[in-house]
């Protein structure tokens, strides 16, 4: 396995040449990214929980009609996907002021937004990720006006989904990140969402108490693989007496 | 005249209670705004060659039918100005990169966009008046996704005017910052450009040299009313032997 040509690296994810043309194997690293990332932590077994979550949430959307890029689970730490050509943008949907959104414009954090708002950001670590505008995306051809709409189409019905889905076990779904890629098929090329979906892409709260259980949750160790825990086990998707124990990426009953 | 109600005092500039229901007069201070406004420089001598440029440029556009807030210069430092309902946005159109987006995305100072790029900023002192993209601007309700159309088109237009205007006097219209209002009319509300147009709110470059003769010049107070005289002068505003003196406001030949 070791052999296999790494095309890429990223923060918290890896991918490698697929078995076959066409496809990619991403990888999930304990290594820290979001909001952390600067700090280099590792969560240990949180590649493990985010491969899982991302998993559930993308065979669901793929149900749905809505596509992305995951085609199986491989193992623990690994999923076969379809090789996409990346658009250079992190989309963010925000339903709730938190983060940046809440310091640059002077909002509360957890305040609810008067309507959802999609922001992009150029993908690019040296500048850290600036903001950008849509004049920005079509001025230097990152992406089309048409595939912005598309991009935001997309965003809006995972958005929809998510809210819906989180809420129904508790959480309430303040913001999250996404990342789109173009497919080219049958000499079609549509955009369809790429990357992962899980608790660090996401910053979920607890319905009730606002606990944050996901990248923005309590720097500590144990705290971070708690929520990222907690969001599996709501989904049913971890069993109650199932942990990923923090000593490496081991699952265990 | 010390008696006229203050409605407003910026950085540049101080609006008062007009003549006649409907209208303000607009002084313009010496005092340093937009990149300089930090350091609360004075350059003497500024709001009156201000006042002027603003005037030929809101002349000029008045008479081409883009409409604009300026009535007709009172005195050396005072406007006689339509009241707007300001939008609380900063457009920005920039041509060359420079400033904030040349250090934002990694591009190297004077060089040339893909195409013209129209950015907005929250107008917020506080918040330093960041950047928001449409999603912002409608989510929040500064203004309506029609409205922003016409705020674009109206900075279109703008930016040809100026950009040909300056070409023709050796000078390249690097960007330049618009504020745009609602003007309430026989039953009708259209946006209007308010604010001016002057050395402040444009970055000029000399076409040859380079040379910068605007708010962006070398700091020095004399540099800087050296770059806006010669402004004034090459759009003819301003006789060869005809100076802003630096120890207060008064025109001399």
């Amino acid at each position: 396995m070791n052999r296999r040509r790494r095309i890429y690296e990223g923060n918290a994810k890896i991918l490698y040449e697929g078995p076959e043309p066409g496809t990619l194997i991403q990888h999930f690293k304990d290594d820290a990214s979001g909001e952390n990332k600067r700090r280099n932590e590792v969560v240990d077994g949180k590649g493990v929980l985010n491969n899982r979550i991302s998993e559930y949430i993308f065979n669901n959307l793929n149900a749905m009609g809505i596509p992305t890029h995951f085609i199986r689970t491989l193992n623990m730490r690994e999923q076969l996907i379809r090789e996409v050509e990346i658009i250079p943008l992190e989309v963010v949907v925000r339903n709730v002021a938190a983060g940046s959104l809440a310091k640059r414009l002077g909002i509360e954090e957890g305040t609810p937004l008067p309507r959802s708002i999609i922001e992009f950001y150029y993908k690019n670590n040296e500048l850290g990720d600036p903001m950008v505008s849509e004049e920005h995306v079509t001025a230097f051809g990152w992406a089309s006006p048409q595939e912005i709409d598309d991009i935001m189409s997309l965003a809006i019905r995972v958005n929809d989904f998510l809210s819906g889905l989180f809420l129904g076990v508790g959480i309430r779904l303040i913001d999250f990140r996404l990342e789109c890629g173009r497919l080219y098929e049958n000499e079609m090329m549509r955009i369809i969402i790429a990357d992962e979906i899980s608790p660090d892409s996401c910053r979920l709260w607890d319905l009730t108490s606002s606990e944050k259980f996901s990248k923005d949750a309590s720097r500590e160790n144990g705290r971070v693989l708690a929520g990222y825990q907690e969001v599996a086990r709501r989904l049913g998707i971890l069993n109650t007496n199932e942990r990923i124990v923090s000593s490496g990426p081991t699952l265990v009953q």
